[in-house]
């Protein structure tokens, strides 16, 4: 699995990592000290029906708590999805993130490749409806999409969602990015309307909290959430994560200021990237899709400098790169190398 | 899933519980400096391939790290081994632990489930041989047993492990509890004798860390590793986990006082049970299935002192009750408790 994602700094010499994508506000003060309390809590059994957690992140998206499921991550999620519904066939976008591939793999079924294309702005277009027959059992969507940063258009997500739930085709759409994103871009006001719609969402990239692994899907579909439910296993959420993920619960003011200083920094760093000769791919999300025909990922390793290399990504090619949108400081360290190395 | 499970301190008023089973000596200090530690590294994500862990556990086993899977708890290996074995029929002993059957349920084979008796100290039997025939997939057993505290002999164990190679059945052996038990009874020294055997282990029982989520499990067979490892979602051991086992991994001296400890605990604890009335099945580990007519469940309950009501164990009935070997202070509490109702 090693090189398949970013992040590696376990097998990196990295004085700052632009490859993964978490909030570069940090880990709110609270949840760290939510966690620190579940080390005192860490000899019980983590609630298995995870009530205190439901009730709080019911409370934040304003959903019943029956709607709720939570994961050991939302890789944890992916996995379970494929695993209820079995489907004869997957449609996965591309380029995009690997863990859907990595999830539709684990069973025997067929996995279609959707490619967008660069000219398009990686945007689907309308032939993805054609695609999407009765044979077709799953979907895996992303808003803001990774590696892209792009937002499917809401009319379209909604037609796809019609189109889909016509056909028995559950979609799993993916907002792990989406509290990076200014305005509402999400199609949580819409779970109620369609029974074919898997929403799941992360705290651990919106609270820095990667290693805490915490993930949760919406879904209004109850008998489609039995089936969710039965492929998880029992205490999946350790009193860690289930702890932790109160606390983000209550973080509201944190998330808003999250996705306003997001904006300003993508803008920054977009600007500062053009400069250099950076084809730069604007998205909504904390992070931007960037070309260049220059060797930026080892010129910048070699400075201690991680950005993640997107040639293994299926549907890219050599020369894409992703790099995380971080704070002031970070963002003008990378601007400051990247100048001494132009050229 | 509410009232299957011992532990369930969230929906109970509860002083002292006796119905789960983990160490009375608690968590080691090392293993909580661990734990406050990662709540600095969180922001991280975990290491993929869990190297550091992976290489203390090897230490502690002594056996080869590409041997070893890590899991978010033992729970979540008993689902990956059935989601990758995906049996035709799966066996089960019972009285036993109620995961093997939710598990082997999230596939749609069979589940057989052979008897053990009371009046044969809950051991299999001879005919246990006939029931492994070749469309059966996968065999659960569990050394020493929940809720019985049984051994099965080496002897038969060696039999069962030859007797379903040649039959192209896997076993999975559950061990979570061995390190409660005196002497040497684990198969891990036969580990590389036998390509079908599947070997499961959890740090949170030993370790008393049950809020954590660790389990693992060793194999020599490279073919089934990789089924194994591809039905797991990728950072699937938290950086909460990897720190804490591979602190725990260090913990000989701990284990070794810990099972002395439970060896005199269980005794005093046995002796004085039987004082009350209920009949004891001399187990080897951390807990004691007993029986009574009286109603135990309900009457020390009211006192604050939860006890396991074993009713709901297929092929367990009423009266029979699972009681932890905790410390000395809590079981002279029980014991006084008991003697108070008793009558």
């Amino acid at each position: 699995m090693e090189g398949i994602h970013g992040g590696d700094v376990y097998r990196n010499r990295v004085k700052i990592d632009f490859s993964v994508n978490i909030n570069p506000l940090g880990m709110p003060e609270d949840v760290e000290a939510a966690l620190h309390e579940a080390v005192k809590n860490c000899s019980r059994y983590p609630d298995i029906t995870a009530r205190r957690l439901k009730k709080a992140v019911s409370g934040m998206l304003d959903v019943p708590e029956q709607f709720l499921l939570f994961g050991n991550g939302a890789s944890e999620l992916f996995l379970a999805a494929v695993h209820a519904i079995r489907p004869e066939k997957t449609v996965i976008l591309v380029p995009s993130f690997y863990g859907y591939e990595y999830a539709a793999g684990a069973v025997d079924g067929e996995i279609l490749y959707y490619e967008t294309r660069e000219e398009e702005g990686f945007c689907p277009r309308e032939d993805l409806f054609s695609l999407l027959t009765e044979d077709v059992g799953l979907l895996f969507l992303a808003n803001p999409n990774n590696p892209t940063g792009k937002v499917i258009p809401g009319d379209m997500l909604k037609a796809l969602c019609i189109h889909c739930r016509d056909r028995g085709i559950v979609i799993l759409l993916d907002e792990c990015f989406i509290e990076f994103c200014s305005g509402d871009v999400s199609m949580l006001g819409d779970i109620g309307a369609f029974d074919n719609l898997i929403l799941v969402r992360a705290f651990t990239k919106s609270f820095s909290i990667p290693g805490v692994r915490l993930g949760y899907l919406v879904c209004s579909n109850r008998q489609l959430l039995g089936k969710l439910q039965r492929q998880l296993p029992e205490w999946n959420v350790s009193g860690f994560a289930q702890a932790a993920g109160a606390a983000c619960a209550k973080q509201e003011e944190f998330l808003r200021k999250t996705a306003e200083y997001i904006r300003k920094e993508r803008q920054f760093l977009a600007d500062g990237l053009k400069q250099y000769g950076m084809t730069v791919f604007e998205g909504e999300a904390n992070f931007l899709l960037v070309y260049s025909k220059q060797d930026w990922y080892a010129d910048l390793l070699k400075r201690g400098i991680l950005i993640r290399d997107c040639e293994n990504f299926r549907g890219l090619s050599k020369g894409f790169y992703r790099i995380a949108v971080k704070g002031r400081a970070e963002n003008e360290t990378l601007l400051k190398e990247m100048g001494e190395i132009y050229g």
